[in-house]
């Protein structure tokens, strides 16, 4: 398969069908210069990207009003998409902005009720199509 | 499904059996106090995670001896299995190292030839399975 492959890079409008489509993506901080990465369910909304998180987690810790990058890809044996979103991110605490971001319908994988709403606001989204 | 799902730490050995298992991970990187990540294909052996990337490319010039986070995962209907390895990525150089890299058989997703080495040194493997 060599040199058959190609990059293509996607528009805004194919990145969001891509991350609208995904169920789980993948948080990067960098808090202290320290890299750490989490698997989150997340869905998305309005132009932002919302994830449920735990009270007290390590994640909420470091997310909380800081720059995060978040990545949600797809493979198949054919053709590899990966979005990256770049932004900041905040908790959720508004009646308002709780009410909207349940009402995208995020599912998350351990449902006991005890969650924390987080929002990516965007400050760059790219992503790539790889074919071979 | 609410109160029924339940959380399991992984052994060390079962966080290598999820890494040996998984195509491809995601590679965050902190430098400057900038969060960025990246899929990549990779591959592990004798304790090391490996991965090959691009001359030249954003990825390279990131990770070269800095701490880098890890993660690979595995998402069905019923459980979630995620592993994240923390430590420290060289670009392999000597050709030792580069004949133990290739011999692990990574097949990269675009494969022209022109591949870097990447290998990270953990300082820490852990992993969580959730069931439902």
């Amino acid at each position: 398969m060599t040199g058959q492959a190609t990059i293509t890079t996607l528009t805004t409008e194919e990145c969001w069908e891509v991350l609208a489509d995904r169920p789980v993506g993948r948080l990067a901080t960098a808090a202290g210069g320290d890299p750490e990465i989490f698997p989150v369910s997340f869905g998305v909304a309005d132009g932002h990207v919302y994830f449920v998180t735990k009270p007290g987690s390590k994640l909420v810790e470091l997310v909380v009003n800081s720059r995060v990058a978040f990545e949600a890809d797809e493979w198949t044996e054919q053709a590899a998409v990966s979005v990256v979103v770049k932004g900041t991110a905040e908790m959720l605490e508004t009646d308002a902005d709780l009410a909207q971001a349940e009402a995208i319908g995020i599912i998350p994988f351990v449902d006991d009720g005890k969650n924390v709403w987080v929002r990516i606001t965007p400050s760059e989204v790219t992503g790539r199509r790889l074919t071979r």
